[in-house]
Order: C-alpha cells, then sequence, then structure tokens
C-alpha cells in the first residue's frame, strides 16, 4: 500500500499500465559484424512502422484525421532514405552497433534542423527526436508506450501526466491515474477530476513499484494505491466503491436544485472545464454556469494556432449547450509550466513569475486578437462573460479592454452581430491586483478570484516544487485576508465575485468563503453536487459571524482546526 | 552614446576591458597533419599554464592561499598525463585537429566525473571544465578574460557581472562597470554602488559594439555610455565628473548631523553591506546603523560551509566597528538567483519560488546552528539585531527563534557571554507576511521589509527578467499598501519597522516612506547623504497628509506623478 495526495474522487481497480519513457541508455561499442547491426536496424524500423501505422488508423478513427497527421509525418521520417542510409553507412564505414549510428546521425539532423530559421524545419527536428526515440527503443528491446493503443480496462502509472499524454488517452479505458509527482492542483489532478476518474498523485515511487499487469487499486477518496490486493482487500474495496456510488446518488438528489444554505441565501455553482465535451458533465452535475472555461486547450497539440474560425466553433459550442446559463472564458493563460512548441516562447529562470498569459497577449496582439473575435462572435449564441488572466495592473486591463472594445467596433462594422451584454474582468490571482481591487473594482464588471496562482505568489511558494509544497496553504490567513478585501471591494462597487481555483470545492473552504461573501464558486463539474450537499446544511448568517476572528488569527492550523470545530467536520 | 540604466552615481572615464566569454565553437574537422596539431595542442598547453601561474601568484598575494587553491587544482589537470596523453592520442588515431580531440577526450572526462555519487570527484568536473575553456580559447586564438589581472585603470565591459566575476576582479583598477544586461537591483548595479564606482546596466548591447581598448565615458548619473567620445565630450564630462565631486562635498556635510525632516522629526539612516570591509564606507558616509549585513559572501566563492570562528570573526569585526550603532544581521538567504556548489542545492524550475533562505536553513540545521551559534557569541562585542529571510508563516518564525533560543542556552552553559538585548526580527519580503503583519507583530521585535523581492512576488514578475521588467513597480499602490500595513501593525504593537530594499533610498520612495511613517531606511552607504539632503527638506506632516490619498491610486503613474509634483522634482 503506498499513500498519496488523493487528487480525484472514487475507487478503481483493474491492471497497471506503466505509461513511463523507456530508459534509452546505452553503452557505444565497436561490432565485428556490421551486417548484423544493419539487420538490426531495419527489423526496428519495421516494428516502429507497424506501431505507426496501428496508432495512425487508431487515431483518425478516434480524433479525426487532423490528430493523426503527427503520425503521417513520424511515417515520412521513418521511410525517409536520406535519414536512413547515413545510419547504415555509419554502421558500415565505422564499424559501430546500430545504437550508436542511430544516435549519432539522428542527432547531427536534429541538431541541423533545430537551428534553421525557419519554423517548419524546426518542427521536423522534433519528429526525428520523436521517431528516433521509438526506434531506439526497439533496437533496446524495451517498448515503447502508446496510451492510444490501450484497448483493455487500465490503471494509468506515470512519473507525471502531461497534456500531451492526457491528449492521447483512450479515455474510454482509462479508468483511474495514479503518479510519482504532483499534488491537488496539478494537470493530472485536475485532468482527473475533470474525466470523474479515480486518482492519487504525489505518491513519489509509484512507478518504481508497480509491474506491468499488477493488480492495483486506486483508492482516490483517501489517496491510497494498494497494490496486487489480497482476496480480502479486493472485497473490501468493491464495497467502498459500491458505497460511493449511492454517496453519489444521494448527492444527485440535488442536481436540479438552486444552491440554498440552511437560511436561504443562495450563491451560484459553476464549473470549470477546459473543452466544449466537458459540458455535458457540468450539466449532467448540476453546474449552474461555467466560471471558467479554460482556452488553452484549444491551443495545445497542434503545430500552429488555432484559427478564429475553429475557437468560434468551440466558444459557440460551449455557450449554446449551456443555453441562457452565464459562461465564463478566460483568454490565453500560456506560458508558466503551459508551453506551446509553436510560438518559441523564451526558455526563463522562473517561468512562474515570466512572459505569460495577458503579459503575452498585450505584446502578441496577433495571436490576442483572433481569440477576442471569436469570442465575441460566439457572444450572440448565449450568456459570454469575458475574463483577463494574471492581470497584474490597472494599466493591463485597460489596455486589454480597450482591444476589446476595438474588435468589436470592428466587427460590428464588417456585420457580425455581437452581444450588448457581456461582462468583462479579470481573474485576481496576483497578489498586486488583490490588494488593490477597489482601484480595479470601479472599471472591472466581475472578479474571479484564482487561488491556485494567487496561494503560490502570495507565499512565494512554487505550487509544483515538492520542497516548498507545506506553503501552499489555502487557509493560511494571509489569504483569507485578501479574498476578503478583493469581496468587499466589488461588493462595495455592486460587482460580483467568484473563485476558480480548487480553494472553491474544498469542504473547509467553502463555510469560510459563504461567510466572506463569495457569490460564485466555480470547480470540478464532480465537486458541484457535494458542495451544494455541504452548502445546504451551512448558515451564512453563522460562518458571516466568524469573519473577524477567522481574519485576525495568525496561521493556517488555527484556521483549520476552527472551521472543523464549528463545522463538525 | 548608448543609454542605459542608471546603477551606480558618478562620472568614470577609462580605457574599455571586455570581461566576456570568447566565443568557443568551432567546426569538427580532419587533418593531414596530425604532428602539427600535437604541437598546437602543447603550445596552447603552454600558454595557459603560464596564464594559470601568474594568475594563482596574484591571487595568493591578494586574496591570500585559500583563494589561490583553486588555480592549483587547474594546474594539476592541465598537467595530468591521464588527461592530456589521450587526447594527442585520438589527434594520431582518428586524424582530426586538435580542437576536436580536446573537445571529445574533455568531454568525457567530464561527464565521467559528473555523474559520479562523491561530491569531490564532481568538483573535478568542474575543474576540468574551467581548464578545457582555457585550452580550447587557445587553440582557437581567442584570449581569456582574467579579471584578477587587470593592472591598469578600466572600464569593465560585460553581458553580466554574477558574484564570482566580481569576487575576482581588482578593485583598485576598475573604475567603472557598463553591462548588458540588469536593473537596479541586479548584482551588479548592488556590487557597483558598494564599490562607489559609477555603472550602467541593461544597455542591451555595450559588449558587442564597445571593442578592446576603446576610450569610454561611464555616466552613472544618467544612465549613458559614450564610446570614444570627442575632445569637446571628454571636457564636458570631465566638468561633470568635478561638479559631482562638489556635489559630493555638498552632502558630506551632513556626515556627523542626524536625519532630520525640516519640520524636526527623526528617522534612522543605515546601510546595508556584505563584509566587514565594507564599515569603513558605512562611517565614511554618515550611516547611522547597518540596517542588512547580508552574510552570503561568507559562505560564496569557497568550496566549504564557513566555520563558526570564521563567521564568528567577520560579525565581531563589524559590530566593534560600528560601537554601539545597530547591526541587523540577515542569516543565511541562499537559493534563488544565490547558489552554493557544496551544498548541492536541488535544480528548481521557479527557484525564486522555492527551497531557499529560512525554508532551507529550518531543513538543514546543521548550516542554521554554527550560523546562529557565530552570531550570538559576537552579541557581546556590540549592537547586534539578527532578522531571518524569506519568512512566510508564523511558524517558520516560531521554529527559527526556538533554534535560537536554544543555542543562546547551550552558550551560555559552555560560558560564553550572549547579549541579552539582543532584538530579533524578520524580513517581510513575502506578501502573506505583509498582509497578516498584525500577528506578527505581536512575536518580532522589528520588521525589515525587503522591497527587491516584495514587489517581484506581490507583482508576481521576476525582477531578473527582461521581459517583465514593466512590472517591478515599486511605486505601485498596491506596494505602499502593503508597507503601509506593514508599518501600522508595528507601530500598533510599539515595535520599529526599516528598510532594506533598493527602494528605501530612492528619491521618489523616501517622501513616500516617510508619510507612511518609515523608522528606518537602510540603503547603499553612498546613497546615505543624499538621503539625509533630501530628508532634511521634506515635512513629515506634510507627507503624512497625504498618505490616504496615494494609498487610493490605481497606477504607479499617477503616484510618481503626485510625488514629483508635491516635492519639486
Amino acid at each position: 500500500m503506498i499513500q498519496g495526495i488523493a487528487a480525484s474522487n472514487g475507487i478503481a481497480i483493474a491492471r497497471a499500465y506503466q505509461l513511463a519513457a523507456p530508459d534509452l541508455t546505452f553503452e557505444k561499442k565497436k561490432t565485428d559484424n556490421p551486417n548484423q547491426e544493419v539487420e538490426r536496424l531495419e527489423k526496428a524500423l519495421e516494428i516502429s512502422k507497424q506501431e505507426l501505422q496501428k496508432i495512425k488508423a487508431h487515431t483518425q478513427k478516434e480524433l479525426g484525421d487532423e490528430h493523426a497527421e503527427i503520425f503521417s509525418a513520424h511515417l515520412l521520417v521513418l521511410g525517409d532514405p536520406e535519414l536512413i542510409n547515413p545510419i547504415k553507412d555509419k554502421i558500415n564505414s565505422d564499424n559501430v552497433i546500430a545504437e550508436t549510428a542511430l544516435d549519432e546521425v539522428a542527432n547531427m539532423f536534429i541538431d541541423m534542423f533545430k537551428n534553421m530559421d525557419n519554423e517548419y524545419m524546426r518542427e521536423r527536428a522534433a519528429d526525428i527526436q520523436d521517431v528516433t526515440k521509438r526506434i531506439m527503443a526497439h533496437l533496446l528491446g524495451a517498448s515503447f508506450p502508446d496510451p492510444a493503443l490501450i484497448d483493455e480496462e487500465v490503471i494509468v502509472i506515470a512519473n507525471d501526466l502531461t497534456p500531451s499524454d492526457t491528449a492521447q488517452l483512450n479515455r474510454q479505458f482509462v479508468k483511474g491515474f495514479a503518479t510519482d509527482i504532483g499534488g491537488r492542483t496539478s494537470h493530472s489532478a485536475i485532468m482527473a477530476r475533470s474525466l470523474e476518474i479515480p486518482a492519487v498523485v504525489g505518491t513519489k515511487e509509484i512507478t518504481s513499484i508497480v509491474n506491468k499487469d499488477d493488480m492495483v487499486i486506486v483508492d482516490g477518496i483517501e489517496g491510497k494505491v494498494i497494490i496486487n490486493p489480497s482476496d480480502e482487500e479486493l472485497s473490501e474495496y468493491k464495497t467502498k466503491q459500491e458505497n460511493f456510488a449511492k454517496q453519489k446518488e444521494e448527492w444527485a438528489k440535488f442536481k436540479d436544485e438552486p444552491t440554498r444554505t440552511s437560511d436561504g441565501e443562495q450563491v451560484e455553482l459553476a464549473a470549470n472545464i477546459g473543452t466544449p465535451d466537458d459540458v455535458t458533465g457540468v450539466l449532467e452535475n448540476g453546474g449552474e454556469g461555467i466560471g471558467l472555461y479554460r482556452t488553452e486547450f484549444l491551443y495545445m497539440g497542434k503545430n500552429e494556432l488555432p484559427t478564429e474560425e475553429e475557437q468560434f466553433d468551440a466558444y459557440k459550442s460551449v455557450l449554446e449547450q449551456m443555453g441562457d446559463k452565464p459562461v465564463v472564458v478566460r483568454t490565453l493563460d500560456i506560458g508558466g509550466d503551459k508551453e506551446l512548441n509553436y510560438l518559441d516562447l523564451p526558455k526563463e529562470l522562473n517561468p512562474f513569475l515570466g512572459f505569460r498569459a495577458i503579459r503575452f497577449c498585450l505584446e502578441n496582439e496577433q495571436v490576442f486578437r483572433p481569440q477576442l473575435r471569436a469570442l465575441l462572435r460566439a457572444s450572440a449564441y448565449g450568456n459570454l462573460k469575458i475574463m483577463f488572466p494574471m492581470i497584474a495592473t490597472l494599466e493591463e486591463f485597460r489596455q486589454a479592454k480597450a482591444i476589446l472594445t476595438d474588435e468589436k467596433e470592428d466587427l460590428k462594422r464588417e456585420g457580425y452581430k455581437v452581444s450588448d451584454k457581456i461582462e468583462v474582468g479579470i481573474m485576481v490571482e496576483i497578489p498586486s491586483t488583490a490588494v488593490i481591487a477597489k482601484a480595479f473594482a470601479k472599471e472591472v464588471d466581475f472578479f474571479s478570484i484564482g487561488t491556485n496562482d494567487l496561494i503560490q505568489y502570495t507565499m512565494a511558494a512554487d505550487r509544483m516544487n515538492e520542497q516548498v509544497s507545506y506553503l501552499y496553504q489555502p487557509y493560511n490567513p494571509a489569504i483569507l485576508n485578501l479574498i476578503n478585501t478583493v469581496i468587499e471591494a466589488a461588493h462595495s462597487e455592486g460587482k460580483w465575485v467568484g473563485m476558480c481555483g480548487e480553494m472553491a470545492g474544498d469542504s473547509i473552504a467553502i463555510p469560510i468563503l459563504l461567510g466572506l461573501g463569495l457569490d460564485e464558486f466555480s470547480m470540478s463539474a464532480t465537486s458541484i453536487l457535494p458542495a451544494r450537499t455541504q452548502l445546504s446544511g451551512l448558515s451564512k448568517e453563522k460562518m458571516t459571524s466568524y469573519k473577524e476572528k477567522l481574519l485576525s488569527m495568525g496561521t493556517a492550523e488555527e484556521v483549520v482546526e476552527f472551521v472543523k470545530e464549528k463545522t463538525d467536520q
């Protein structure tokens, strides 16, 4: 049994699937038998080709032609005599093993392409790198994980899951995740909650302990992973699984109810989504709106920027599915831990404190304007609200809003229908903005507090860095004071405040936030019904009466203890 | 003429000295004449040897045996047949040029040593790397800059100056700096002010424009660099140089005066220092205390931790030189951009949000305790105050203070004399601590606001990252509000507040800080007299009357405009 961090509720039982990069190190050696090495190379090429054809067909079927293109490119590389012949030549002329020849020739091409001043050529370097890894894996007798090809129920075991890993996963068969690294706010955790599958992250060592095909139980409620369980354990967890299903039924009763506290106050429970496909889950879970539509997914896993049309289609689809319900769309938040290979963002020493989100967009209007146009055009199809991420100064907000107004006028001139009721707000995730929220409240239509970043900056602790994870303290009184400052500032100007960080769905935070007067709580869709259930038992008046006491506390520990006591948790 | 950022006051005129890493790229080629290549290698080895002997002798004389050790190690590498013979063999067996052979053999050794699980061996990898670069430079006919050997008056032109570069500079001959990158708070800027030499940083392109031995004028007042000035310009700047000297004389009149505003209020002007040698400059510039003694210099440029004795000597020396005047010592602030090669700190994605300063010390008591012991023992020799850096939570402060108390009791038991009046405070440089300063004020003896980091975290912008440098806004109303929160919290508990960031010596910030009630301003020694002169013309009452207005402003621009108008700047 391994203890990790509970990242997504529920119990999953299935065989392990190791999604780990194979070890591709080898010793550079001479050979007496170059012919044999050429044969080994050809065999590795053949297996790689068969695999790639299979993945390509599968991707085409599941995700469409466009997604399968990358594998066509890989197949081209694999069949390119300009790459393959020099490898064979090198084996024969230098009497080296196939691994050495492949490594040296491929690296030469990769370096060459990488340094070209041409985006297309630089992409070729990435293709050669991917293909080389696959061939190398087969030369070394290692298997190369292809998550797209999973065709039986599994629990994915990985060091971490990157956005591109999850994009490739066959969601139908992945029953749960367990990873070495990450916390409740890491990409893999957020993804698991959005897919509604149990997950445990931050186990530190799961990849080195679990073997291929081990039976694994992921307990996403308590953050445990059980490897090769006994019959007793199996039956215990099957019961737990059933109980969890029953609890979900209990929660489901609140699905079509408004969110009301025990003293009759209403708040809004909304969901965070990443793609139009996520909307179904939001509606099934009784979401009253979308509090955060992360638009980055539109930009990821591709080779170029999405067009205005593509974006328009996605935004329109979300708005139409949601009907009258509010949809808050966040403009592009790229940079930091989210990179786009085709944008050539600078390498930074401290990417979390760097050139990202609105900072990038204001400098790259050719990226920003098409997104704004797509949003404005989509506004005719529902209840759209737009918010800008990583706003640190009033000037940034004014500049972004001016560009939006500019595009709005252009679109109207061009004859497009654009809603006149679009609210324009900002993410409050940088301390400066929280501190002088009063100045912002006069100019924005709403605030949405992004606690993941706000906590990280306020505590000066990278939320991805395990060594300072003890400083990621949502309940630190400093965080509560900043949230309170934002809410008071907004209400004094008649504006509303949402929260779209992980904190909004947390059972300790919910009573505090209710007391501070938060208007909208936006969370993973699967957290909505538990939150609604919890809120139905809380008195807003009582929670408000604790406000001053909580705000004057000195430590997160005191806060948690107090809330637990007052809410019987 | 190039415009940069004025980093240190004054005018310097001298020849340029390019402190730039030479370009060591070369094309891997075969040769028909391996004997000639071996000869070229031997010649490069010989020049490198002569250089290293000269630097070693010079360093021994100037800085002592310990500092010269590194060069003994380099000479050993240079004479090691186990490294040199394989290079010659490779030239002969592969018919390659000397550069190729050197590169491949050295890299093999470097990789081998680097991956060993032994600190000593890993250091050898660094030695081989340094020596290889020097040999390569001579093979390529490039010169390898050796700042320690500068023996005539020069202006150092560099991309940037690292702490190890400045440690090697011969201070007697360096009359000024000009660098490509950096801002007012970069290491090179701080160093220039501490050495009292004019400097211009952030010129973006100075290294590519200035040639060896060009005559250069550095105007550290207006942030300009003039290359190969005309006779007219030369005489104009000589006049400017004299005027600056006269202004310094004017300032000097305030040297032995207390710091008093026009309405008779007193504040304290203290200095930031890095080594005991800096104390002379503090006293010469009329410093009323030391507001920040950065102890990192004791730990840098060496191969192991400083002993308790070494530290005790340094702290005692500073305290004795300062007599009754207060000396605030900051405990070790390592990590972030400050690395120690012998400590093996983890590589981090966002070092500024990582495992540094007090976070590191609390986890590594074997490093922390000897420093606290040295400080406590030195406390008997002057007016010592201790402060902990990067405190984000009350728990951290309590834990650090408990360790201090523990060591104090131990020392007393051991018979040492320890002062009973040591004040124990914290740096306020993390937003969380500023926000709930009220809770901290009950437990600390004083606060010292570290604006460099506080601004960086509050604005979520890396202060070393040029692309977000527009967000490094000392006058942002959010920063002013946080400073105000800290000062009000401290005063309500009868505690004092200092500031030891760059902002404390800034002529726009000084009137604001006076109005907010700051008690102690700690700055570069050379800023003290200008600040005292400025303060003598400011009315505290008037500045206080602007407080509410300034705190409710929305942008830094408004603040600056207002202050300039009200103080005739």
